[in-house]
């Protein structure tokens, strides 16, 4: 069989568009509901999807006040969704610098489990002051600082897996034996950021680790990738900027030891689907129009981190904006702010309707096949190897893009009628790890 | 209507009875099966059970060779569970000691909105050397020192729920407005163990707060119950310790200032039912043949604090034990099996034969008639206002109790035979809190 595209849904309740909850086929109350997600989980495991995904920080992440801010926790979500589905992949995103590595690892094991190995694990490292002072600190750590305890929690949780080998349990009624004592282990970790003596409380997964997923995009976040993550989240809004983070992150990966195919690169686009070129198009503006001025502005001042005042809606971004190197927070979203504002000269109004759509993700707008035609493009040019989703609206996003993109690409033979598979790391071609404490016994 | 009782299921995989497992109707893998997990449920929604539990703490629990030992984080299960029950409760267990406030308020407010209101936190403070060495601690927070903690983290966890007002959303599609801009707001916590800035990043739970649950009975526990508690799980092991228990803790509830019916006790009893009281003392029997007693000697020796070595089979319990004061573990727990030895004058032997049923708890043994007679005759006489029912064998144990006892029970009109709410705070009886930061409105 040729190559294969690989699709997540990346779940937003009502799109993710940010006026998309204004619509009048959206439910503004979707975020909170159970019923809502398991129809969107649906419609891609009907679809066939590799996975679904659940962004995530540990804060309250946008004004309530100008669209659903409240966000179930992503495990719990994601465990839930589990119970109603048999296949699809479940990703949650989870937070390295305000979880301790022994919950956080028993909570994927315990995921993969219930889901009988379908657990994904996005790693971020959550920029943010905000996000700080939930935890009982001033000032964000370092984004150095957060990557190197990133890391060491990886570290930490790959062990926690591997503290019981994957043939521990015996179940010997008759012995009255459960498990062979020298197939569980301690760990002992002592490190810079840890002390975790172990073993875990759980049994190693079903996919021996959960697939670990990786969306930061700075210098810091592509070194971590290259080490540790199996896919890769990331918004490029070009083709050629999307190539030259796949080459980048397939070359790092050689670099660290690996096997590049076992680095999934996922860039997110927005797919907006008419029957016409027209009809998209006439989408797209209704959507732009909804954004309320005052409540981007905000947002986008936090990102560049500058006074709100000094962003004018009908003049180009200011000239002397902080670099990458003065912010500690999403260091690769601003760069990608600040160079597509230059680059096509947009004023700030422009700007955030760009923005409001697929915040710095590149919306496909156009017919079914059209959209088709630019995902196969994609793939073949190696600038993916396949694609988060992100409907600008939802459900109505995901059923089209379901129904009329995904046959397409069935019939050309680049994606999977049926699932292959059971487990995550299968759907993505990915391979079950070893056991790092050498745990293999008999 | 006249006073009705409550029930509780205590979830654990095979059975209470340690050697569950070794019995042949036993899946020896029941404790990672979301199936089985689920079927356990069932048996308790159709009973119209209050709720099921699920007890935990962040270790490996017990020996792995002994009996099933990994256990599934109890929020991401529970909230498995919440996807396939419409009405049952949903009580979780977790450690104010070894998580961060905001993480876990989260995830009870996130359960409370997955289940409609049906959430419940069983709180502890996790008693252990070898927990501590799971979180970069060498040895245990002191006792006090746990509870003071518990303390403040629910100082914490009930300002963040209440960080949005019941009416804050007001999803308002043609002005844009989502949440009313003052009914959100910071909690600004500054105290001794934690700083939490807030608002929490979930709505107010459907139920106010979660039903906040506890289980400690060592003088330390039962004042923070009394303060707190709304829900209290107690092992007694006789009619006389369950009275003074009920009664005391009812005691200390209206010195704190509340209604002590809002606060209700559920003794743990394990049921042990035959056709004749013959055939239920034989399945009793049976059951202790299965114990392998080394390993139940080590385990008592934890509890009390003493080397295995002294501790020998057929002799009574060392008269010269470490007192409760010495203890930083399970204060309770030791004071109750000492006093159990020493009152029936038990060997080491006879003590672990009755702590393998229902560690400390009380076996109720005999006939479906005998015991809904022995469970109306605590309830009647101040010992109970409903049970924690911990079979010894599952799921035999809560299908012959909820098919043979309950349905007794029913006819007597001591226990509901349909629902009447839907949220796990209307099945106990208690009242919605109201916003502690005054965020009511309009
Ligand atoms: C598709 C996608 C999803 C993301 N989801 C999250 C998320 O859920 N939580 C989060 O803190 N950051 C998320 N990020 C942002 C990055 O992880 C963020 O850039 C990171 O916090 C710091 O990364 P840096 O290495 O780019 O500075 C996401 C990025 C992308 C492209
Ligand atoms: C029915 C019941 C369930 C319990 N479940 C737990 C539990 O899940 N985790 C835990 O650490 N302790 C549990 N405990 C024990 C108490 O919470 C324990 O005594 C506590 O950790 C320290 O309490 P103390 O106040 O009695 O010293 C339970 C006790 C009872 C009676």
């Amino acid at each position: 069989m040729s190559r294969q595209l690989h699709f997540n849904l990346f779940l937003h309740d009502t799109g993710h568009h940010e006026a998309s909850w204004r619509l009048p086929e959206s439910d503004p109350h979707a975020n909170l509901s159970l019923a809502a997600h398991q129809h969107l989980t649906r419609v891609a495991e009907d679809a066939r999807f590799d996975s679904v995904f659940l962004a995530d920080s540990p804060v309250l992440w946008s004004d309530p006040g100008r669209r659903p801010a409240g966000k179930l926790e992503p495990t719990l979500l994601l465990a839930s969704l589990a119970a109603t589905t048999t296949r699809i992949g479940l990703i949650a995103t989870a937070s390295t610098s305000y979880n301790e590595p022994f919950n956080l690892a028993r909570r994927f094991a315990s995921l993969d489990h219930l889901s009988g190995g379908r657990a994904g694990w996005n790693i971020v490292t959550t920029a943010g002051e905000a996000a700080a002072r939930n935890f009982g600190l001033d000032e964000q750590p370092q984004h150095r600082t957060r990557y190197e305890r990133a890391d060491e929690f990886l570290e930490v949780s790959t062990k926690l897996w591997d503290s019981w080998a994957d043939d521990a349990i015996v179940a010997d009624k008759g012995a009255g034996v459960h498990a062979v004592k020298d197939r569980v282990r301690a760990i002992g970790h002592r490190g810079k950021f840890f002390q975790v003596e172990g073993p875990l409380n759980v049994p190693r997964p079903p996919q021996g680790h959960p697939l670990l997923v990786q969306a930061g995009s700075s210098e810091n976040g592509r070194e971590f990738a290259a080490k540790w993550a199996e896919a890769i989240f990331v918004a490029q809004p070009t083709l050629a900027e999307s190539q030259a983070f796949y080459a980048d992150l397939k070359r790092r990966a050689v670099a660290a030891g690996r096997n590049p195919d076992h680095v999934v690169v996922l860039p997110g686009i927005v797919p907006v689907i008419g029957d016409t070129p027209a009809q998209a198009r006439e989408l797209e503006a209704e959507l732009e129009r909804l954004i309320a001025p005052e409540f981007a502005v905000a947002t986008l001042a936090t990102v560049l981190g500058v006074d709100p005042a000094r962003l004018k809606l009908d003049e180009p971004l200011p000239a002397d904006l902080p670099t990458e190197d003065e912010i500690e927070g999403h260091k690769s979203r601003r760069t990608l702010i600040v160079d597509w504002g230059r680059r096509e000269n947009l004023t700030v109004r422009q700007l955030i309707g760009k923005l409001g759509g697929g915040r710095g993700h590149r919306t496909f707008t156009g017919t079914p096949v059209q959209v088709a035609d630019t995902i196969q493009h994609y793939f073949e040019n190696g600038a993916a190897d396949g694609f988060n989703i992100m409907p600008a609206v939802l459900p109505s996003g995901i059923e089209a893009f379901a129904s009329r993109v995904v046959p397409i690409l069935q019939e050309r033979g680049l994606f999977r009628t049926e699932y292959t598979g059971t487990t995550l790391r299968e759907h993505y071609g990915l391979p079950r790890p070893a056991n790092s404490l050498e745990l293999i016994s008999r």
